[in-house]
């Protein structure tokens, strides 16, 4: 068992959502003794938007997804832990239906308002009639879960439950939008193996909510980078009961203060995916700033994030910031060493192709000891500027990765 | 001090080259105990060919040596260990100009034939003062280091030294080729901090062995990754003598069985840096087939190669091959999960979207415990194929990254 990453984050307070009702269970899918499946049952009339994995071998789950977002609305979601049901070919097309056909039954509605995901292991045949065995049980249990535990259900290698909730106000209605998600390793931009379910009480058509958990996405999870590995099975669906009775809108300027609390959410969620990275013991925030496009900035910024030699220098406490000249050169992006300024805890280490005049040591010593590093580099080009975020790299996440399966 | 790794090879014979003398010493740039500097005389006449990195922040030796590559001929080599004199401004350029001409006043030529390369900690000023106080010694004790001294004298985290050799028959001459190579982190295509000196006694034009370097590199040192991290320093060189007596050609045709064994020298050398990846226990061949191009399968097989999920596994002697169709589905080449077929030393595990029919995982875990890792991917579009070169990804490496300066 994994201890609790150093960076974890307490649950907020939690309170239940009008139209949504959770209930777990244990199906032993792999894991023995904890609960590994949820099941959300959704007000009729519930609006759905998502977001999957650009990896282009997605698992079942994220096809079938795919496919069914097209109708827009959504009665129940169905999440288990511990198999992925990826690359399982036509039985694991048939655990997919066998799942969704099986929720349909006990919710009362079409399989195709079910929706699906699932994360562990690739490749090992999805036994979905363990999760078919204990649906009557999940049935009978619904409303008995609330959203801490419906967190704690999805979790894999994640060492703490991930949550996060605003109130916004919508049409003079005070809405809540409340999101869980699990995640910890094989997490990259175009997103991970990484689960988040967003709710909302909010009465918001699908095409508007779509848009903006598109864009709330792009500027959140597709920040982080734990490892550079792009799942196969990541997901991010943002579920509207309608149940506040606010007016239906899809009017940008309304919207303009449910934008601002999901994307708190979002932001929030996935800073806790990045603390829960995978042997992490350190918090990474780099901004870059002078590059020739926000794109340059965000993919010279991931160069860094995902450069082995610049994680485990982190993880020494070690402020080598030639090892952030070398991952600002390697991103292939538009760059000149001489107009390059890198700066670590807010002291300008490098300047003009070389040591900042007066540079001392003292501060970026200390600052590198703490858990939150802060990175900053300014390409000196232009007004581009992106902000992402990661953890080090360590002997936890060999620890981890080294056993997986076994 | 390091292990010497596992997967080292022991130096061939390594008999001198007509019109190539070293000598070595200990400046006492950054190791104690140890030859840090190597000085190369090179016959009157020789001939000179390099490619270099391609990382936007290249050292200044890197930008010294492209810039005197015009000129196509060469009578020294200062290679330093230690330091890599990248990121070091002005101060940067003014250590290259003061290694070239002390090395230029002692071989009584111009400081444009001779060629320089640094490796080590980036962003330290370069004690170029340490180097050019060894200069007389230097001198003195030309010709009595041979290759393997040359080999030992430019290593920085190396744990063994590096050297290939072959004969090949040239206009009706038998000609030599011999290189020495050092490098074990921040190794990726494109180069790293990796550096190889192939030198010849053959004759041949700068123009025609630019060529063959070129592609030879490009099957070779860049089909190869650790880390996926690209260095600011690396360079490769090849010098000809023209001492061994035969008609200079470019002649392609002529010079193909001095092409075949120059390409073997540089795939040797190649295998010998990945063998002594940074904590490395496996060495890994990736052969990628069925692809829609050459260049769509060798990007599949770095994604593989790079992939810290598929290295962790491999330390930890997981056959896990759903890590390996991640890779494929997250390098962004044209791929489909249905046509897509793995093997792992020799036995296809998945195929067609699924785990094989019939398949044994015994001799698969068998293999995984053995030294030399193979796997195979069939993309099942197209005709193109690639093969690359990795290690695993291992305790080791974080270990000598995590404390690099201290």
């Amino acid at each position: 068992m994994a201890q609790i990453s150093p960076l974890a984050l307490e649950l907020p307070e939690l309170p239940p959502l009008d139209g949504v009702r959770f209930a777990t269970a244990q199906a032993g899918i792999r894991y023995k003794g904890r609960t590994d499946v949820l099941l959300a049952a959704l007000a009729e009339g519930t609006a759905v938007a998502g977001v999957f994995t650009k990896n282009l071998c997605p698992g079942a789950p994220v096809s079938y997804c795919r496919e069914i977002l097209a109708l827009g609305l959504a009665r129940g979601l169905v999440v288990n832990a511990g198999n992925a049901n990826v690359f399982n070919g036509i039985a694991g097309i048939r655990a997919v239906e066998a799942t969704a056909k099986s929720a349909a039954d006990i919710l009362q509605t079409k399989p195709e308002y079910v929706y699906l995901a699932s994360t562990g292991v690739i490749g090992e045949p999805m036994p979905a009639q363990k999760i078919t065995a204990v649906m009557g049980e999940l049935h009978g249990g619904l409303g008995s879960a609330g959203f801490a535990d419906a967190a704690r259900a999805i979790m894999t290698t994640d060492t703490f439950p991930k949550a996060a909730t605003r109130i916004a106000r919508l049409s003079g209605v005070e809405v809540r939008i409340t999101g869980i998600a699990k995640g910890s390793g094989m997490i990259a931009p175009d997103m991970a193996t990484m689960l988040a379910f967003i709710f909302t009480d909010a009465a918001i058509p699908a095409p508007a909510l779509q848009t903006m958990l598109a864009k709330g996405v792009d500027h959140s999870f597709n920040c982080i980078t734990i490892d550079s590995d792009t799942s196969t099975s990541d997901t991010v669906l943002l579920f509207a009961t309608g149940q506040a009775g606010n007016a239906p809108t899809e009017d940008p300027a309304a919207l303009a203060d449910f934008r601002r609390a999901l994307n708190e959410v979002l932001h929030e969620l996935a800073m806790m995916v990045v603390r829960d990275g995978e042997g992490a013991q350190k918090f990474i925030t780099i901004k870059v700033e002078g590059a020739v496009s926000n794109a340059s900035a965000r993919r010279i910024g991931l160069s860094i994030a995902n450069s082995p030699l610049v994680k485990t220098a982190i993880a020494g406490e070690d402020a080598n910031w030639g090892r952030i000249v070398m991952a600002v050169g390697k991103a292939g992006e538009p760059a000149n060493r001489d107009k390059l300024a890198i700066a670590v805890g807010g002291v300008w280490m490098a300047q003009n192709g070389g040591v900042a005049p007066g540079y001392n040591e003292e501060p970026v010593v200390a600052h590198m000891k703490g858990r939150d590093i802060e990175i900053a580099v300014d390409i000196g080009l232009g007004q581009g500027h992106a902000i992402v975020w990661t953890c080090d790299l360590t002997h936890g996440y060999i620890d981890i990765n080294g056993s997986y399966r076994s």
